[in-house]
């Protein structure tokens, strides 16, 4: 069964590149990824934040956070 | 074809973790993966530079370079 993978980004051009790079690199076989845009979808940061993300885009896999790059912190998001 | 993606680290515990989440969680069909160890491989610690790696682990893909969390930066490597 695919484990699940969380995309979390905030629409900034290092997420969406992140994002098309690394969402679509992964094997869809082993990971089913949801895409997250904290930007909109504000009553996520929470979750998120517990999950140990710091910045925008990050993974989340099997629940530990995957920083890649770095867009924004979480904290100017709120 | 599978695209060329090279996964540099230096055998730190961060680095370890992020090889085994992504190299092995990357589309074999779609991404042929290079493991490097720049710490034993020190003449390609250029290259990596050159491809815009600043800190490992990280991971080129298709010329552009992803930073996955920070476990040691490449100035600390040479």
């Amino acid at each position: 069964m695919a484990k699940k993978a969380i995309f979390y980004h905030a629409g900034c051009p290092v997420c969406v590149d992140a994002e098309r790079r690394f969402a679509e690199a992964l094997d869809a076989g082993k990971y089913d990824v949801e895409v997250v845009h904290l930007g909109e979808d504000k009553g996520r940061i929470g979750e998120a934040e517990k999950a140990g993300v710091k910045s925008v885009p990050a993974m989340v896999i099997d629940g530990a956070a995957y920083h890649i790059n770095h867009g924004a912190d979480l904290s100017a998001l709120r």
